[in-house]
């Protein structure tokens, strides 16, 4: 008998902002992949994070995992170091790494694997309203 | 070859109240684990509810499944039950179990396998618009 | 010369329960005037309030106010008293009067008014996607 | 060790008419299953259509494909064709088919998955905001 | 003294369709107008439309109006007869005039301004998600 | 006899970042009141501005006021020079005063009063979906 598993989803939003552009690149091939997200001083975002875990449902809680715990471990993990941050400049994930939003989704899953402990199956980031990007991890490449 | 299969997932609202407490515990554990949803005479929701239902396409009709059927469904094994219920004092399925968004999603599940013959998929709970429940059967543990 | 004024609408949710039901009628009146909101052991929302206030814009902070300010009052005023309760139970405020989103917006004017001090503008309160409530102070009868 | 991949999602919107009738069957048949949706001049939905694309981050650009080209490719082949038009009567994947979402889905993905070459994954169909119909392809009947 | 007034807001959706253009202008200049709107066989949209009435709160229901009175004034004099129909073919109020969200915002204020009886303070229209259309009637010419 | 006048509200959305910081106050006073939106480099938003105009339906077309032109008048002289934009350091509209969502919300109005010749009713400013700013010009000060 399998024990039944259930998703949890929470959603977490981050105003932050960042800029298209990479030093490997000439400023004009920048400006022809980037557009204006290469704008020299940056733009930003309402960055919205949803972060699924998994697990069986304990019998005595009803719960997956505790939204304390999950709470923490985004806030110390994610929210502490993103939140109201230039990321470019201000995180070191991203100096030599163009903060896409697959960037960004694959580094906050590696930001939260380890302290999620196997529980993490999914991180999806919504840039804007009409982009959304999603990471299952390395060992789930779909 | 193949049937090709189309998910289709409808939408419901019901609001309900509950309360997040188990006799299990003591007074101070139930306070340590559900805080302010343990508060004595329970709180509510507008319990947002997504089935998803999967099929190959009637080549007659265009449709997976048809929404009048569905919607019965649901009505009838769910919303008849839980709407505008408070759960764990009107409704059985939650009598010796916690109302947490794991437990609904799951004993949602159970209501709608049997009426929806083999086409059910998924059930998804949203609490609030940040706490999101999925569900997908005691078969798929993902 | 006018000063400028500017309106800040901020938004909060709580979840809580309530029951549309009152003493001075009969049950069968309570039924046919609330239907399936009369039921017995109440039933609850994610309620959406808006709190909009007014002012000149400070031109040393470019604020009309702070949101610290804003978010204290309505944390002590509505929040600390109204969130994960049972309304028509827990609340004074609905110990005579019948806890809708008409009452439940006025109310809420009233429980701010004063700590706002004169800046008070509109109340909304969304009791569901659907059905939403607005107030606007006695004053302003329109 | 596998490259890790990366799911781009992007929203779209179309209004469209359509009507659900088919001369296979007789009015009362097209009556008694459609409804309202067999009226005989159709009727109408601001179609929301979410493309999913995934494949390994692009070390130099970070990205899994380039927005412009995704915008590009559902332009020419969807949204040139279906915006702004009676799907029955202006475009000829309906000429034999009744326009159901699930057919539209499955329409769309049969347009994109040549030019989105390989990296097409999911298509996501919101008719209103309550009915949702997704096609992953025929391989994936899931 | 006066009797503090609450404004009530209801939201229904109807899925119609419509065609912009007009017999009193040439094909080029409909063209020029109306853009893409102006195709021969129409489009469609998921119209949301939000009343707003207002009165004293009924100190005895806590209610401006009743929502089944509500409901049914809008079901008879709007829903059933602009629901999935296309304005310009099947409803007499767009026989003469365009039936741009402007027009269509007036004429439910003219349908619905009698049932309500001097309740009725403001109709919304939401066309897409980006174009919002709102009439208060012919006395608040604002 | 009055002409009924129609409100038009049109919604656009641009990234941007900005600071909440001023030479005019110290460093601790900058925190003091700005928290984390005094950071040193910044961060952003996806700004949505909702504009809307007025005036009579033009009998012919049956709108207030053509879209394209609304959309070039706010392209042209709002979102050419905001969007993408770090805009206490790209835009001079904030080179003295703080980009609060107040001073932010105002400074559109006087960049669209003129281009929308008297037509120009409210400018609405969403910063996240918790904060909403509301200028109505400086002769309606409510």
């Amino acid at each position: 008998m399998t024990t039944p598993i259930v998703h949890l989803s929470r959603r977490y939003t981050f105003p932050a902002s960042h800029r298209l552009y990479t030093d490997r690149l000439s400023w004009a091939e920048n400006e022809a992949i980037f557009g204006k997200c290469a704008n020299p001083n940056g733009h930003g975002h309402n960055y919205r994070l949803t972060v699924t875990v998994a697990g069986p449902v304990d019998p005595r809680t009803g719960f997956v995992m505790s939204l304390d715990q999950l709470d923490d471990a985004v806030r110390r993990h994610v929210l502490d170091v993103y939140d109201h941050r230039y990321l470019n400049v201000d995180v070191e994930d991203y100096f030599d790494v163009v903060p896409t939003g697959e960037n960004i989704a694959k580094r906050i899953w590696e930001r939260l694997e380890a302290p999620l402990t196997g529980r993490l199956r999914r991180i999806v980031l919504d840039e804007t309203r009409n982009n959304q990007f999603e990471y299952t991890g390395p060992s789930h490449p779909t």
